[in-house]
Parts: structure tokens; C-alpha cells; sequence
């Protein structure tokens, strides 16, 4: 049975404060909840509608279509509903490199990066407090289950940043071409805000500054951060 | 004065069709509506609501904050919308690599492919027909203004790569490690579709199947189309 504290919980956690404040996220459809689940999270419980399912959810609790649209942050629900326990920041063993990213705010970019960590095997991924919570539904849905798989953590940036002994990559606009940078094996890339780019209170503590090269006409836009730290990433990995 | 049929017209081309018939196509903002005036379009007729402006936009009609929320494909109208004629295919001088799309349906994904195009001076965008409408105005926002930078045609995209003398390479999820495979200086890469990647049809004109590798576990997802069109773009141009 479905209990009102069950409903009121749901509803409270699409509030980043709640959903730190109760250590709890939300997790929607068949195959994000089965991805966490296989990424060994621990499911506080899983509602699920009469419809056919795919696979395996373990212990489920069925609800109605009412309390679905009630509870779902989607337009259309899809009958897979679980609510999960946040997972503890990893220990990373042995020497890579790790993500940072400075006041990324679009959920769109924030989930596309994670899901670029995991194809790319880097496995932490350190946020400033001010970027998008990696909890946030948008945020999810476009991870595509990737968030089970990869290290994130929000921490002070100019702290840790001061306090890292790895070489500190920047991408900016005009920084050096990345075709020409011999990367090292491990390091920091630090990718900065949609509008402002990298704030100048890190700024001090970036060894090199980097930058895709244009081959269009000058007036083109910067790349997108998502797709900016696609390129920046294949690069050091190549 | 704004007319009725102004008004008809404006919320017509919401549809593709009517932007097909009538050769024509909604901008929206005045950063957007500027740059294909810099890029030489041709306005039918731009509005403006009565704030302040940044740059001059030739000809235009003021007409009330009404207005703008009955026409405005936006949930917050930004006071500028202009009615422009679609360019006409540009002819592309000498040799250089084209990008080709199979059924890209997403309309941020096709414009930020766009706006690479733009980044790493790809001329020509060849679209199959089944590829979302460049002019759709979630489209156009994406592309921040390469729209009016990149050659765009929509084709039978079998009978183009058929008859096309260059060499023509796909993206797949099982083709040839791009950072191995030397690249020539003029192409075609062909991009497929997010669910179902390139259709078997065209797959007897590929010649080559290239793939971004994976680092991490191979439980991954592919890669969004966007994200690896920025990396393959940047390989081609290295």
C-alpha cells in the first residue's frame, strides 16, 4: 500500500534542498531505475504501474496511473517510478583524470557530460556548488543511466582546485590550440559556465589554458560546453 | 499598421508546410533576427515591441506586447520577430568535406550540429528528408545564428550519396577506430539517426565505417548524435 508520506516524499525531492536533506533522489522509467540497480544503488522503494515490464525490478509496489501523474515530473509518465539512496562519492583508484566543472546551469549540458564521462572512462566528475544539482529529473533523463556509473561530487572549486597537485587544464576561447598540447596522463580539465566561462577567481590556479581552434568564419559563436568538453575529452584520450 | 494576414502568416509558419509554400520562415530575438541580417537574408517584415534596441534592424513595425504573445513561438516574447525568406542553396567553391544527416529528429540535436558546422567551417549540411525542419524555431534558437553561416538542403539522401564522387563515411557503433584512420581532405561524413543510427538503405554507398572508441565500461550508451558529430568534425579538421 502507498502511503501519503510515500506521495508527500516523492513530490517533496523534485527540490534540490529536500533531496539533500533526505540523502534520496527520483528515478524514472524501467530502464533508468534498472540501470541504477545494476549499478548496485539502493532503492528505497519502486512504484510501478499493472503494465508489462522488461525485466527484473526486484521489490515493487504497484500504484495507480492517479498517484503516477500525481507524482511524476514527466508530461507523460511511464510506470517506472524509484526512489534511491544518493550513492557515496567513489574512491578513485589509481592516477586519470578528472572532470571540473565550473557553474554549468543547463540540466541538458550537465547530463550529456556525465553521460560523456562514462563513454570516455573518466570516473570523477568534481561540480562547484553552483552548478545544476546532478539529481535534478532533467538532469537524469539525459545521463541515460550514466550517473550510476560515474564519481560526481560538489565541492568549494577554488579550494580544491588550490589544494590539487595534478596540472590544472582551462578551456577558454583563447587559450592554446589543443591539436598542438601534449597532454599528460592525468590531470584536471576545467570547463566553465554556458555564459561566463570560467569564473576569474579560478582562473589563478590554471596551469594551461586551452582552446578548440575555429575553422569558420569569425563570427560563429563558441561551441556549446557540452559539446566543447566532447572534443576536449576524445582529445585526451587519443 | 500590423495586419490580419500579417498575423495569419506569422502563426502559419509554425508549420512546415506553410513554411515550404510560402519560402519563408519565423526569427525570434534580436541577436538571432540581426545575424541573418548580417548574413544578407531578406526580410519580409521584422516587428518590434516598444524597447530599447542594441543595434539597428532596418525597416520595422512596432506593434504591442498582445501581439507578441499571440505570434510568439516563445513562452517569454523578446520583442523582436522577423518574417524572413529561406536563402537559397549556396554553391560551395572548392573541395572540402560535407556533412550528410539520416533522420536526425531532435530539434536541439540538429541545431547545434548546425552551429558546429559553422565552428569548423563545414559549408554544406545535406539532410535526408526525414530530418527534422531546419527552420523550426526550436531549431533555429539552438543554432544561435549559424543558420544563416551553413549551406542546409534537404535531399533524397539514397540517390545523393549514389551519386556523389567522394569518399563517404559513416558513423557507427562497430566501425573503424577514428584515431586511426587517416582521413582524406574532402568527404562526406554521413551521421544516422539517434535510435536507430544510419538506415540499411543507405549503407551499400558508405565506404568507410569509422567509430569513436570507448573508455569506459562497455555498459554505455552511444554517444547523443550531437556530441559525436562535434568529435568527428574536430578529427576531420585536425
Amino acid at each position: 500500500m502507498v502511503t501519503k508520506n510515500q506521495i508527500k516524499l516523492v513530490v517533496g525531492l523534485k527540490q534540490k534542498k529536500y533531496r539533500i536533506e533526505h540523502g534520496l533522489f527520483v528515478a524514472e522509467g524501467e530502464k533508468m531505475v534498472g540501470e541504477l540497480l545494476d549499478a548496485g544503488l539502493l532503492p528505497q522503494f519502486i512504484f510501478v504501474d499493472g503494465g508489462p515490464r522488461g525485466r527484473d525490478l526486484g521489490e515493487v509496489e504497484e500504484v495507480g496511473e492517479g498517484i503516477f501523474r500525481q507524482i511524476s515530473s514527466l508530461k507523460r509518465p511511464n510506470g517506472v517510478l524509484g526512489v534511491f539512496h544518493m550513492p557515496p562519492a567513489k574512491e578513485v583508484v589509481g592516477a586519470d583524470w578528472t572532470l571540473a566543472l565550473d557553474a554549468v546551469r543547463d540540466p541538458g549540458n550537465l547530463g550529456t557530460i556525465i553521460r560523456l564521462c562514462d563513454w570516455f572512462g573518466i570516473q570523477q566528475l568534481v561540480c562547484s556548488m553552483d552548478t545544476v544539482d546532478c539529481y535534478n529529473p532533467k538532469v537524469l533523463q539525459a545521463t541515460m543511466g550514466s550517473i550510476a556509473r560515474v564519481g560526481i561530487r560538489y565541492v568549494d572549486l577554488a579550494a580544491y582546485l588550490k589544494d590539487v597537485e595534478l596540472p590544472i587544464y582551462g578551456a577558454f576561447m583563447d587559450g592554446e590550440n589543443i591539436h598542438g598540447t601534449p597532454l599528460p596522463g592525468e590531470g584536471i580539465l576545467l570547463m566553465g559556465n554556458e555564459a561566463h566561462g570560467i569564473s576569474k577567481e579560478l582562473q589563478a590556479w590554471i596551469g594551461e589554458r586551452i582552446s578548440i581552434p575555429q575553422y569558420g568564419r569569425p563570427t560563429a559563436e563558441s561551441l556549446n560546453v557540452a559539446t566543447a568538453t566532447a572534443i576536449l575529452l576524445n582529445e585526451i584520450r587519443r
